[in-house]
């Protein structure tokens, strides 16, 4: 496909108008100011669009997608012990496929190509993002609260036989990664023994590091002082690429950590808001270096995968948080949104907008009054944007929404299935 | 217009399914679970379609639209001095006329029928809105540092004029509010004396009060330790119906007077966490009882009129100032938008879907991925719904905007006189 006279966000993040960009493949071949020579086939028309790398989501929970709406407005031990666990108490591989699918259409259609998506029923979850087309890192959630040996968690089996059968596959669509839920889910030696493994196997590990006050407090209390990125530390965690999800109460030596350490943080701006349970120091974490991603967490406690509108909250609050209007670019809020979240999932070569990447690539609307006049551009479309202003979404080369329609699957039946497995979960409760 | 088989946030602000609408004139004539016997004319199917009543957007300053990203990441004074008024002395009746326009026709793609607008250039602003076919509280907003005797004020001759030529004009789409325009930019004998002209015309006074820290403090010093709220209230503008904007920095006694004096508040959550504001007390406000209403202040410092993108950042925003998930409830935020919006603006027939009330309704798509499953729909619609999927919007029963078409304007015009206005005074700058 050559996209033609579209006005694109280049490999700096800056805005370029009336360029050429051409996909061959997977890839991207051709970027300029000039027609390129080469026939890319089908031509796609520029004017009122903007092209841009699409976004990678840095932390997801996407089954939970049969959630969304259910039990709002609860305090956390309450929704999560009267809704939340019986519920996902009754999932089973049907209800995990139809609510994955669902979230996989509702993220393409807001832009999403790609998520570190944390759950079980792995193979469902897999089977649903290879149909989709999209891309995923995905990963077993390991919770061991009562200390049962290492080799008899199913969960380990379900991590190795993940490795073995999905690493890698779709073309490198799919990754996965390793998962310890958080430092109050699980003890010790799981820890120590998953990094270990992590690190053999050359995965990702992405783990909740403070996600609540009461969290990071009594964390502070079971291990010596230790926060729960200092502890996670202790135990080898961070010694291979990680992945930290919320990071909302860090503090003092756990910026040291997270940079020195090269973790990838996936902020949750609009669930922190949502849960009341804070605002990120997002502006410390991107002045000190540290790759910062953005994360939409679960349609559980968001309840939307509309990342236009993340991107937003995650420069808005970043605001608030500092103090200061300054903090926080266009630019630096569209690199955390795009090429951050790429980086934090291993895909070096995606993300940008550049010759020889991968074509995960996006189109916005613009020839709507919310995205004038043209100031500046890149602010228009960190601020002025609308989520279901994406017209286009393109993974790997392949069209997988265009205009409304989803091309790799059938929307009307994936929300009546999502509809009729909520319902009979619903029944069994 | 008879609205078929369609889901509605009924007068209750509960949803009801399969209801008959019938819209007759400018008013809602039926509301039923059975087919009217009397024929309304043309039919609209509802099949995977929300009905609700528009939005009021009860704080906005529209001819800035212009300034959509015009001067991002600075601080304050920088933005105001080195931007904002250098811009605004260039403003002609041409430029103000296309910047609300704009705004206009943003405001109806996004479900907004009716903003509590302050500005200046009423003449042009008042021909934009009823162009436009949607509903406007304009103010001619007073500001007098200098101390200028009142009735030498051209602001005060001005609203005088707006009062006689506007007030009730577009059968009452257009309704004229006094405005001071904050404690800091006025002086005592303005204020109570523009109370004065205000409630002899029985109008609404709209104001802009604590919205940054610096601005209550310094009024403390300046005004023997009162706040802007318990200064106001002693010049007399509370003495009759009376709109207040943001509330931020309100404390102590501040919200007792808001609530004695039946003074509404339009929070603007999005323009207070951009602009580093801070978080308005809006739990404390509706646990008072006091008229909460949503603001989008202008796109200059938003930068959208997103109104959902708007009410879900009213409620999270609440639940992380109150360290509480549970304040706030999805039929709170609704009510905010709609019905207290309206109330704010003395349009006490508007704002709720009921029989007798004026038509002032939009539709919203509900068959897409982002609004399923329907555990609670008044839910999905406060958190997950996307702005742009507002589909139809009707004021006083006309159809100015409908599937992506503008009816009551030309947008591509529209878009470029407003970039062409634009360009003229940068170019002066």
């Amino acid at each position: 496909m050559l996209f033609k006279e579209i006005t694109i966000l280049n490999e700096n993040f800056e805005i370029e108008e009336n360029m050429y960009v051409g996909v061959a493949e997977d890839r991207i071949e051709y970027v300029g100011k000039a027609r390129p020579k080469k026939d890319f086939g089908e031509e796609y028309e520029g004017k009122g669009r903007l092209l841009m790398p699409g976004f990678y989501n840095g932390h997801a929970h996407s089954p939970m997608g049969l959630m969304r709406g259910y039990g709002e407005n609860m305090v956390l031990q309450d929704w999560l012990e009267k809704r939340i666990f019986p519920f996902e108490d009754k999932l089973d591989s049907n209800a995990v496929y139809w609510g994955t699918l669902l979230c996989m259409a509702e993220s393409m259609r807001f832009g999403i190509v790609s998520s570190s998506d944390m759950y079980y029923f792995i193979p469902d979850m897999v089977q649903a993002v290879l149909d989709s087309g999209v891309k995923t890192n995905i990963s077993r959630s390991v919770v061991n609260p009562m200390g049962v040996p290492f080799e008899e968690l199913p969960s380990i089996g379900e991590t190795r036989q993940a490795i073995r059968e999905f690493h890698g596959a779709g073309n490198g669509r799919v990754l996965v990664d390793t998962s310890i839920h958080a430092e109050y889910t699980t003890n010790e030696e799981t820890c120590r023994k998953l990094a270990d493994l992590t690190h053999e196997e050359g995965l990702i590990m992405h783990v909740h590091v403070s996600e609540t006050q009461f969290e990071h407090e009594e964390c502070k209390k079971r291990r010596d002082g230790r926060t729960p990125a200092q502890y996670l530390n202790d135990c080898g965690l961070f010694d291979g690429p990680a992945l930290a999800a919320h990071c909302v109460w860090c503090e003092g030596e756990d910026f040291d950590i997270l940079r020195d350490k090269g973790v990838s943080v996936a902020s949750n701006p609009m669930s922190n808001l949502k849960l009341a349970s804070g605002m990120c120091n997002t502006p410390k974490m991107m002045e000190m270096g540290i790759n910062l991603a953005i994360g939409t967490d679960s349609v559980a406690s968001n309840n939307s995968l509309n990342f236009f509108e993340e991107m937003k909250a995650l420069a808005v609050t970043a605001k608030v948080k500092a103090n200061d209007p300054t903090v926080i670019t266009p630019k630096e809020a569209l690199m955390a949104a795009t090429r951050n979240g790429a980086l934090a999932q291993g895909r070096t070569d995606c993300g940008v907008l550049k010759e020889g990447n991968k074509a995960d690539l996006i189109v916005l609307r613009t020839d709507v009054p919310n995205m004038h006049p043209v100031h500046n551009m890149a602010n228009n479309l960190v601020y002025a944007a609308s989520g279901s202003d994406v017209v286009m979404t393109m993974v790997d080369g392949k069209v997988v929404y265009k205009d409304g329609d989803f091309l790799t699957l059938d929307m009307e039946r994936t929300i009546f299935e999502a509809e009729a497995a909520t319902a009979k979960i619903l029944k069994m409760l």
